[in-house]
């Protein structure tokens, strides 16, 4: 068993932890807001600390999962910051979904320090990390992956090592242009049937078994139907990541023409008060405009 | 055992003409190149006639699957059209891909001879017209759909009676309408993967079980990566589709902001000489781009 701190307790880092200590880690937790890691701590065990950098002293891993990269730079940089308490021959694993150039950057740091840093972004959602059935994309040095390894599986059922520092922020950059065109289009087509006077659930179960099938049309249309947005994924954290999509593709050259469009799209869902809605709530926009 | 024509023996009506015949029906043909009509008789045996009138006499059902609104009207309601040799009581359907409006037009046509009519555009594509494993979305009368839906089995995996006239054509539209904006956001997709250095195969195997997960991704991104398209559904048949999609919402208020935009990519396809490709083709409009 491995003596593992774990820092930012969100709807997924939560979770997460708990898994570790389920699996039988010793696991000391921090959370920026006191009361969270308090709470967890009263559920599994363990130990708190008020500082990335106490948390961090003596541990042979340390978990990240924060809001982005400004927090990220934050806990392992800052004045109390992971940094400053990690020994020589620890590895941090980041599950923050955040540039590439932050992974690039913090890996470089560590590796100075003698500290392996893994970026790990994750899929799979609030329920992927309760049921430890999360996707986990990996960018590192292979080495540092594969003594990692062992303890991610206590969260993960897909766990894949994708290249060089920053390869796994890129790769869930992918999933994530994927899933713009993808629920757009299925707004549209669902929007279109309601237009068309068709019965649109009786149209997704027709269409569902052929070339148009997807994940979001099977889990996604019966909620997109009836209006129901108070779940899942939310939209500022989609726009959040396609903040990231947009300027990678800015420096990289890749044309995004509809993953653009789509995040403009999820603009105006935020200014119709929908900043928590899941992502599925494009629908929503073209259903709005047809009643205002 | 039904006495059976068969009108249209394209890459679709060919096949499907077949299964009617290897379960033992009664087929009569027709096709615009004769040629073709005979090389069916010579292959299955049955009748070939030089007007779909002559092939329509006598027949309980009469299947059509030709190439477009005009082809429909003329085989239809031309000189020698079915509606010349077709007895009352009857049934034509229409396996065509056309608008919803040509559909409520020979539905109504038809009613006044006594004819019933079925639209009943089918989706899986060449394969599924030679495995008989279609999906059939089927707009008219409940009485003549249950009457008819016996033959249709000899091809269908998946048959539904969406509603009145036109509703099979309209199912048939939101298919086209999930199908545009899921191809274009994995072409972004695998397109940035490049852009980015990423291993495109890994990052596609990773992402392939969550929310991203797509028919048209486990299928169609290794020929995507490797810029394969000779073969699959066409790019000038997919703009024909669009094309009834985008009137149909113009005359319904549907707002289709992304299909609209990929209608454009893939007159784009076809400028770059693609009329041929796959529909997943639209990544080489964007990798053209940045060649140049």
């Amino acid at each position: 068993m491995a003596n593992l701190a774990f820092i930012g307790l969100g709807v997924m880092g939560y979770p997460m932890a708990g898994h570790l200590r389920s699996a039988g880690h010793d696991v000391t937790v921090y959370n920026r807001t006191e009361s969270r890691a308090k709470a967890w701590v009263d559920e599994f065990g363990g130990r708190a600390c008020s500082t990335p950098a106490e948390a961090a002293a003596e541990q042979d891993l340390v978990m990240i999962c924060v809001g982005n990269d400004d927090d990220l730079r934050e806990v392992v940089c800052g004045e109390q910051g992971v940094l400053q308490g990690i020994r020589s021959g620890a590895v941090i694993i980041d599950h923050t979904t955040a540039s590439a150039g932050v992974a690039r950057e913090l890996f470089q740091l560590c590796a100075e320090k003698g500290v392996g840093f893994l970026d790990a972004p994750v899929s799979g959602g609030q329920a992927g990390a309760e049921n430890g059935q999360l996707t986990i994309m990996v960018g590192g040095d292979e080495s540092v992956f594969d003594f990692s390894r062992p303890v991610m599986n206590c969260y993960a059922k897909m766990l894949k090592l994708m290249g060089p520092a920053g390869s796994g922020q890129l790769t869930k950059m992918v999933n994530q242009i994927c899933i713009g065109g993808l629920v757009q289009g299925l707004a549209e087509a669902l929007h279109f049937a309601k237009s068309a006077g068709l019965d649109g659930e009786a149209a997704m179960s027709v269409i569902s078994k052929g070339a148009a099938q997807s994940w979001q049309l099977e889990n996604r249309h019966k909620t997109m139907l009836a209006g129901e947005f108070e779940f899942g994924f939310a939209v500022d954290w989609m726009r959040k990541d396609l903040g990231i999509v947009l300027d990678e593709a800015r420096r990289n050259g890749a044309q995004l023409p509809v993953t653009a469009l789509v995040d403009q799209f999820y603009a105006d869902v935020q200014a119709m008060g929908g900043n928590r809605w899941d992502t599925s709530s494009l629908i929503a926009r073209l259903e709005r405009k047809r009643e205002e």
